[in-house]
């Protein structure tokens, strides 16, 4: 027997819940503590179910790929990008840069999403389910966000698909997808935050190349972070099919 | 204990290789036969043996994809755009429209792709290690291939690649890349077979649309399919790492 969360995200990435004998709050993910574990048995509830909430909570603080990547980032090559510096490690008080976790669905996660397009009434279900879908398939998705840590909130993200060729040696390639940051949180160099980690996270995964596609508007952001319009090879086109939504 | 392959691919897509005790040339692949079984016993070959090159032989023809995808392709809808009319099924005489099989690697698929840009020197071992890698991404890769039945040969290629996303509730879309045909054969509508082919294909996966980059000679040719430049929003921007191939 597992209880439905009842309230919004609390703090650093800690689920809440009200214990069923109206015994108060108790936190679940990493944050669940011997503390929560002894209020949840003073509460009638089995050392099995505790295990179980306990499980459940690890699962959803799993990162959607391995955040030591991160660390990795040499953001000493982008360095004069930024004033003041930063990086993925580093992002500025009060945030931090991390892979996409199935907790994130409480985190506002789509909310923010839907800032950038639209992303229809998506439940948890479906959430988790394209999140295994994701980690399915191995060295693809590298879904990373930044959190507000002082609120517990996805305050922006951006994505990097790496897709697998046979030309160039069997080479890999980076896409840029569904780069997004609050609009409250603007003019903090988020986007260019956010943007780079997941560039130079291609490069430390030895891609050949990333790409992007992008409105005319966003050309000079782009271009000042590196990426160009190559001459006579700039062409984005598209089909979109009738079932498709908007 | 297995024998290394002695010559070219022959005829539809058997391997062939000679016994070590001088007893003629035996195919494998979905044409060993118990013709050649007996043949391989009589040369003083276990039947464990048999069986060990038999299974091998049918991994190497598995496909990339469930070829029976390619049936459902409503190419009706595309009618217009060939004369005379074909479609993945019934591409013309002499020609086969297919997923890519590890097999393919003898039937001059990397020396089609190097047409299209530079391949490198991609080993067997190399090539299949990455057939096996875009195979373990479920639903991802859709590498097809036009086969010129009568030789044997690989001769056009092109490839969907689905991404999946959160947003448009948790939808997908396909990429169109890797498109080349053999030069020899041009002028046959193989181009637009195979584009038409995988963009189909993105349809019936449920795709939401369907995207690429190109150059701009090919824009009157894409834009001939259906693809569009979209006003204000047909940017493909790149970035190149020190480290990567040309």
């Amino acid at each position: 027997m597992l209880w439905p969360l009842t309230g919004p995200v609390r703090g650093r990435g800690a689920h809440s819940f009200k214990l069923p004998r109206g015994g108060g709050e108790v936190s679940r993910g990493w944050a669940a503590t011997t503390a929560d574990f002894s209020a949840l048995v003073r509460n009638g509830i089995s050392q099995t179910q505790c295990l179980i909430l306990s499980f459940q909570g690890i699962l959803s603080e799993e990162p959607l790929y391995d955040p030591k990547i991160l660390e990795r980032l040499d953001f000493n090559k982008v360095r004069s990008k930024f004033n003041p510096p930063v990086s993925a490690v580093r992002p500025g008080e009060g945030l931090r840069v991390r892979p996409l976790r199935r907790a994130d669905f409480h985190r506002g996660f789509l909310q923010l999403l839907s800032q950038l397009t639209a992303v229809g009434d998506v439940s948890e279900e479906q959430f988790l389910k394209r999140f295994d879908a994701m980690q399915s398939c191995p060295n693809t998705y590298y879904v990373t966000v930044i959190e507000d840590t002082t609120n517990g909130q996805v305050i922006g993200s951006s994505t990097l698909v790496i897709e697998q060729k046979f030309i160039h040696g069997c080479a890999v390639r980076g896409r840029l997808e569904d780069v997004v940051v609050n609009n409250t949180y603007r003019g903090k160099q988020l986007g260019k935050l956010i943007i780079m980690t997941v560039t130079l996270l291609a490069e430390e995964l030895n891609c050949y190349k990333m790409t992007l596609d992008c409105k005319d508007n966003l050309i000079p952001l782009y271009s000042s972070l590196g990426y160009f319009l190559e001459k006579g090879n700039s062409n984005y086109m598209q089909i979109r099919f009738d079932k498709a939504p908007s």
